[in-house]
Parts: structure tokens; sequence; C-alpha cells
């Protein structure tokens, strides 16, 4: 059972909506009593019949074995309002699952809970316990290393990664998908949140995951986060970026996003000013071309779509697609041509 | 009484350096075994009498009231072979001062100890309990903000700070030095460790510090820390500058130093293509030009230092100096110059 209450939606449930499209089996409700009777398909497009429910009496006649905190709110802290849900879940002996930077394991009360009724909480943000600082011990892996990396937050660095990921293992190389952030870690079973790590172990933990995505795999698209131009998040960006050393990277962007998101005093450059400003910074470690773009076109009509589009194919010479809405292969197309052109000047 | 324990030396102590150049009238000794006998003179160049010892009761007979660590093993974790030392410190009654990322105040030991000796464990690096994610709020300041930014890390981006203040202030303006790390912290009785904080709060915090510094002065001078180059802290770097929004920054680099210390596999670009990026990276948000180059020359006799200082000034076109060595006043000027033609601009 996913708690969105009030939240649920296209574009303010981020985690709830991942589980949605990429794990669906494993929910059995949303539990948002603004949207009570409908389904995640009405809300989302996506989800099938999975109901929205009114209350957690409601979801559980449905049998969950846990609860998903399944939105956000900025800064990531845990609104005092949901406590009683959470303690009610931990009462029924569901386990609770967080992505908050509020570590729900750490809090007094929900923890003696868990332990009385047998529940486990887990906080998919909490960092591992030992981590290095970043030293380029990536560029030791055979494997073509991918980022997603974005104009802005939310805006389809994970969901790229997740679309193109069986598109580009069907053209050969064994690929694995290396989760950065909460929802990631929830879709992919492992990884670790960056950006809830102490700031100086960004890059160490960042090169920790992707190693060990690299273990069984010729490709790792890793799990991009924030933006260079992101006022606030910024730094996670710049450290996964050091730390990952991608050999390429797809560029995620949205057509109607002129600013940054709750920051309108940060304009949006033109795609081929974000692409130089991330080409840049990663020349001085290691040369990364962007290699693709991936836009979101969600609030986009399907005319406007294909338009915007064909706009950022002219203005950046990529190749371009909205992996969601239409066919991902032009983006796995060039990861896998850029890995098959790479094993040809370094083989394995 | 500074715990310099086998590495009390000019580029191996920070810490200690730091205290014995600008707050030497704090410290009675510097413990250091391998060196017993000599003096802080001796070893760095500055502090004067200030002798090193080699015991903790040699320390003791001067009469200290806290234990400082004045050296940071990279990653800042704490060494088990300290110990016995901070054991016998508290036991004591010393307070013990930390910047270590290891919080010896959450040491159950160190705790108790510290409880039943009425001694005082200061964690330099503890992070706010509370802290926002970056908005941007410096913009609302009418200070003048002034970063210093490195080719890489331990270069001098703080000395330079401390050395120019009252250069800049004696030409006029009131000047506060926002520190951002635990030796400056150290120095000025507050501030933020930003490389502590969690990762999503390295702008957030760097906003907060600035804000406060910015309360009393006309120009913020903010401590910066690492470098957009380096392969472990790029993110903490990136986020300083993102958080702290600086109008003009301050270029510290080492002649001497052609690739990042620790990691000879990253190459420092020339100075013009290193100021160039920290320009392009700061322009999306608020253009910041870099106003002047501060040359940490400490390895290089007089002549050679004057020549690189020569060299720079050509390549660059800036004001250069080394502001520990010779005159710190062409970096103050350029400073101060810098905000008077923006208080022509923007009258506050």
């Amino acid at each position: 059972m996913i708690l969105a209450e009030g939240h649920f939606g296209p574009q303010s449930s981020k985690t709830a909506n991942a589980c949605l499209r990429y794990i669906p089996n494993e929910v059995v409700a949303v539990l948002d009593s603004t949207q009570t009777g409908r389904t995640a398909q009405d809300i989302l497009g996506l989800g099938g019949a999975i109901p929205v429910v009114g209350s957690f009496a409601e979801g559980m006649a449905l049998a969950p074995t846990a609860l998903l905190i399944g939105i956000a709110p900025a800064g990531g802290q845990f609104p005092e309002a949901w406590r009683a849900i959470v303690n009610q879940s931990l009462r029924a002996g569901l386990d609770v699952w967080s992505g908050l930077h509020t570590l729900l394991g750490d809090d007094a009360e929900f923890h003696a809970l868990a332990t009385k009724h047998g529940a486990v909480i887990r906080d998919l943000r909490r960092p591992p316990a030992m981590l290095d600082v970043g030293s380029g011990r990536v560029r030791e892996l055979d494997a073509t290393i991918v980022l997603t990396v974005g104009t802005d937050c939310n805006i389809g660095k994970m969901t790229t990664q997740l679309q193109v990921q069986q598109a580009v293992q069907a053209r050969g190389p064994r690929v694995n998908f290396a989760a950065t952030g909460q929802t990631g870690i929830l879709v992919a079973g492992r990884g670790i949140a960056v950006d809830a790590v102490v700031a100086d172990f960004i890059a160490g933990a960042a090169e920790a995951l992707t190693m060990e995505a690299a273990h069984d795999a010729e490709i790792v698209l890793v799990e991009g986060q924030g933006s260079l131009l992101h006022p606030a998040y910024s730094g996670v960006t710049l450290g996964l970026m050091h730390g990952s050393l991608p050999h390429a990277m797809v560029l995620c962007a949205q057509p109607t996003r002129v600013s940054i998101n709750r920051n309108a005093w940060v304009p949006i450059p033109p795609l081929t000013d974000v692409i130089t400003l991330y080409e840049r910074m990663m020349a001085p470690l290691r040369p990364s071309p962007v290699i693709a773009v991936a836009l979101n076109t969600f609030d986009l009509d399907d005319e406007a779509a294909q338009q915007a589009i064909a706009r950022a194919q002219e203005e950046t010479g990529l190749p371009v697609t909205d992996p969601v809405r239409f066919d991902p292969s032009p983006i796995a197309e060039a990861i896998a041509a850029f890995h098959a052109r790479r094993k040809l000047v370094v083989p394995s």
C-alpha cells in the first residue's frame, strides 16, 4: 500500500508512480483520501486497476504487507501529520518503506512499535555504514558507463535508464541499472541514495555503486540526480558525475520547462548550452560526450511532442525521443553503438 | 594542546597550522613525539616559541584547557590509535575539540568520560540540527560576496581569506569571514562544515552561513572548499558555489602542483582554463568573475616565487600575489575595488 495522501498525480508522487510503472505487481493500493474510488490508470495513465483507497482500513482489506511512503516533501523531512498512519501500519505488522531524509528507523516510537509487532522499517536513503572518498577507482572497470543528466530535477533521469535498459540489452550487451536515489533503489532492489550521504562522500558513494553494478555487466546505466544548474542539488550532481565517471551521458529535458522547478530565477539555457556545460565539467576527469537526448513530453499533445523532438534533434544533432511515450530505441541504439565503438578501440 | 602525532609539518597538519598562524595565543603546545624539543617556529616558520612536546604529561605541565585534534586522515575517520590520548585528556578534565567526520561526542566511551569529568567535546563538523535546501536566498543580501576557489584541496582557500580580511577592512568596508570547514570554524568561532552535511543540504548550509555572516558586514569573504576538478570533493565545491552565490571569486593555486593531490591521474589545467571553468559554472545562477589569483609558493625560493607570480599575472591579466609570503594588498585591492564598483551600480 502506497501512501500518497493529497498528492497522488503525474508530477507530485514520483516514488509512487515509479512503483506503479516498474513493479505494479507489488502494489495493492494507493492511499489518497482526496481521490477515493479512482484507479491508478485514471490518474496516471498507468498502473491499471490498482485502486485509490480513502482510508487505512480500506487498504488493509487488500492485504498489503508493507506501507510505502510514496511522496516526498522538499527537503525530505518527515511530516508529523503522517505519524498516525505510520504508527497504525506498524501496529498492524506492516513493514514500512521510506525514502525520506528523516530516517524512520531512528525514531524511538517507530522503532519500538516495529520491534513489538515484528515489522521491519526500511529506510531507502540510509547511507552504508562505511564509505571511502572518491578516488577514480571506476577507471579500472571494463564496462561502459552511461549516466543520465538533466536540465532540472524530476525530469526523467531514472525513468530514461529504466525505459532503455531492455532495449539496450536486446542489442546484445549485458546491462545493469545502478540506482542512486530512493525510488531507483526501490525498483532495483539495491543502490545508494547519493543525496543522503555526508557531502564529502558523494563521489565515493557513486564509485561504490558503479563498481558493484559493473560486476556482472558490460554496460552500466547510472541513474542521474539533480542538475548542474540546480541551486539546491548541483553538488550531488557533480559528485555523482565525478564518482561514476561516465564514458557517455544522456541529457534529459522537458520542452515546456523554462526555468528550474521552484526556482524561477534560474532560467534553463538552450539544450546545446546545457550539453556543453556537462561535457566541460567531465572533460578534466574523463572526456564524456552527451550521445542522446530524452525528452519528457507528458504535458504536450502528440503533435506538439513530435515537433519538440524534431526541434531538439535539429538543435543538438543527436538522437532524441521521449522514451516513455514513444519507442526508446533511438537512445538505446545510441548507447549500444557507443559501447560497440568503444570496445573496438579498447577490447576488454 | 594540539595533537599532531607523527604529522606536524607545513603540509601535513592543516588544522594545527591554522591555529598557530591565526590564534597562537590559544595554543600552549603541539604534541608530536617524533619531533620533541623543537618549536613551532622551527618546523613551520611561524608560531614562535610554542613547544613541541613528546608526551601528554609533558604537555599537561603547560596547563592546557583543551586537546585539539590537529591532523585529519583522508576521509576524516577517527584512528583508533588516538583513543588512549583522547581518553587521557577527558579524564584530566580537558575539553576535546575535533574536526573529524567521526563525531567524537557520539562515541559512548568518550561521552561517558566527558560527563564524568566535566569536559566538553566540541565536534567542529557536527551539522546544525535543521537545514533547508538551497533556494537562492542569498540574492536578497546587499553585501558583496567573495568566494575563494581552487585548483585543488589544501592550497590556500581559507588562508587567503584570512590573510586579506584586514587589508580589505583597512580600505573601509566592514568585512566578515564566513567559515565553511572545521579549521575555519575553529579560527572564526562560528560557521558550518559544509563537507559534513547531508549531500542534499550543501547549498542550503552555504546559504545559511553566508546569510549569517552578511548580517553585519558589507563584504563577506566565504572560505572555499575543494575544487571543481577534485574527483572526491567537487560536489562540495559546486554546492558551496551555488549556495553562497559569490559576486566574485579569487582563484587559489600552487605553481608547482601539476596534478590533483593523491590523484595524479587528474592533471591541473592552465590557470585560464580553470578560471573559465569556475566562471562557466557560476554563470547560469549568478555571473561571477574571478578577480584575483592567490598563489601558494611555500615550496619555492623567493626568486622563483616572484617569477611564478609574474607568470600568473601575464597568463591571467589579474592581480596575483602569495598573500602569506608577500603583501596581500593586490588581492585586497581587487576585492575592495570590485565592491566599490558594485555599490556604484547597485546602491544599497
